[in-house]
């Protein structure tokens, strides 16, 4: 390995964007974090998020590298949609290579340290995959509201859905009708639609935080909930851990309430996260930059 | 009733926008149609396709009307808001006189020529009210995706998450998903997710229609979305229903579907709508004026 090259690992997503640097020796010289990196909302602003990142992380190692030094792993949201990949790698970028991955997938890496394994990823959205045989396979992660099932997104529109029946006398008021509506500031129906008419995905996850308590109280509505969505997620480790042994690591703000709703075997199969996603961008960056040299080796011979 | 006094009836929703222009004498002598009416998402939009519509009504008749000679009653969508309605009426308009309702209200009198009764609307959206003792009570009609259960684009929208959790082989692929897939023109979840990432409620909604031969198939996942749909709106109807003795119009696009898999305590009580939602809020228009005449009166006696 070029000891003038450096590696970095990209964690992007719909908020933050955070890059990992390290030196071609695999040490860490410095971090760096920005904006927004979803390349399927926006392109050109996950370039300037992912630039600005590495720019910081480069600034905190108190070295002079260059761009064209930097072999850089992007794990990043709405990488898994073909269209915004195909139209992300267009990009002219000013780097010694380039390797981008989903942000799923970089997590993934990261959670078992480059080898094979799934993970659960539950956060304001919801999504799974596993590393086996040198392939990913990908279940979920479709993005709400058609897909994110047992995401904080859908806990709670499933929660403000369950608010506006009980206000319409369908079904009975209870405490998590009572919370929701505490939480919008508001006892009417007409009022919570204006409230939520320019509800995105956080705003909905942002519900779940008033939700945990009515769970810990064991509130009826609110166990159903978070049941369905365990549920869902021990069907998805049921499909991704059937033909193999590989481990699961449950990842995200929500995954230590759901494993402790999962079924016994699969709970039996579950482990703690072993390094964060950048580093498993890092890790596939590293990969793929040692793929195309021994091609080159290859080439050459 | 001043003989040179006109009276319109408007119904206007998400695409368009209707008028119903009589004379004095409740004769029909014009009707108009134009784009959007909904005050919620456009007030200033709903403004000018009011007067649009108006203006070819007026045009239909052949009269020389003034809008200052016309008694206006606006059933438009998004009235139910009490922000949005506040804020159409500061529209200095040039009728003589404007008494504005929502749609949904304005299709409830219609159907029961403004006599009592309840409505259940289901199409794109669904909402449903009840007109008695001089009250509405409005359930549902909160939009989508928060409510309009058993509605067009809630149908749709469960028809595409049905078909993604098949093609992520958590449910077994059936004739919904092979029929969704084809409507799509994928058979990938990536690219549903693409295709789906700009769709609105109409065109969740404008799935139904292929989903239509599969329920008279039979069709166990289609049929169980249906049962769904009608049960909620089941539920609704016992409640609109529960304290008077209303008969029950339903209205829109999926109302005969769903009045066939109604309970038949409710399918007793279900009549056909008697006229339109135009001619609706043609009543409201006349009441509303007479009210307001009764009171110069009293006021000058």
């Amino acid at each position: 390995m070029k000891s003038n090259l450096f590696f970095i690992g990209i964690d992007g997503g719909g908020t933050k964007c955070r890059a990992r640097l390290e030196d071609s020796n695999g040490m860490l010289i410095g971090e760096g974090i920005s904006g927004p990196a979803n390349i399927m909302r926006d392109s050109a602003l996950a370039q300037r998020s992912m630039v600005e990142a590495i720019e910081k992380a480069v600034a905190a190692s108190r070295l002079s590298i260059g761009k064209e030094q930097c072999v850089v792993g992007a794990g990043l949201a709405g990488a898994n949609i073909a269209q915004a990949a195909v139209q992300f790698s267009d990009w002219s970028h000013p780097f010694h290579q380039m390797h981008v991955l989903s942000d799923l997938h970089a997590a993934c890496l990261g959670a078992h340290n480059g080898q094979e394994g799934a993970a659960i990823i539950t956060g304001t959205g919801s999504s799974a995959t596993c590393w086996n045989n040198g392939e990913f396979t990908d279940i979920g992660g479709h993005g709400f509201p058609i897909g994110d099932v047992a995401s904080g997104a859908w806990l709670g529109l499933k929660a403000v859905q369950h608010t506006l029946l009980c206000l319409d006398g369908l079904r009975p008021v209870d405490e998590l009708s009572a919370t929701i509506c505490k939480a919008l500031h508001t006892q009417n129906a007409n009022d919570i639609v204006s409230e939520c008419a320019t509800f995105n995905t956080h705003h909905f996850a942002a519900l779940v935080e008033q939700m945990l308590p009515l769970l810990y109280m064991s509130v009826d509505s609110v166990v159903s909930l978070f049941t369905e969505g365990a549920n869902y997620l021990d069907r998805v480790a049921n499909v991704l851990l059937a033909n193999n042994d590989c481990s699961l690591a449950m990842i995200g703000g929500l995954s230590t309430i759901y494993s402790q709703h999962l079924s016994s075997p699969i709970q039996a199969r579950t482990v703690s996260s072993k390094s964060s996603p950048q580093q498993g961008a890092l890790f596939f960056a590293k990969t793929r930059y040692s793929d195309l040299e021994s091609l080159k080796l290859t080439g050459e011979q």
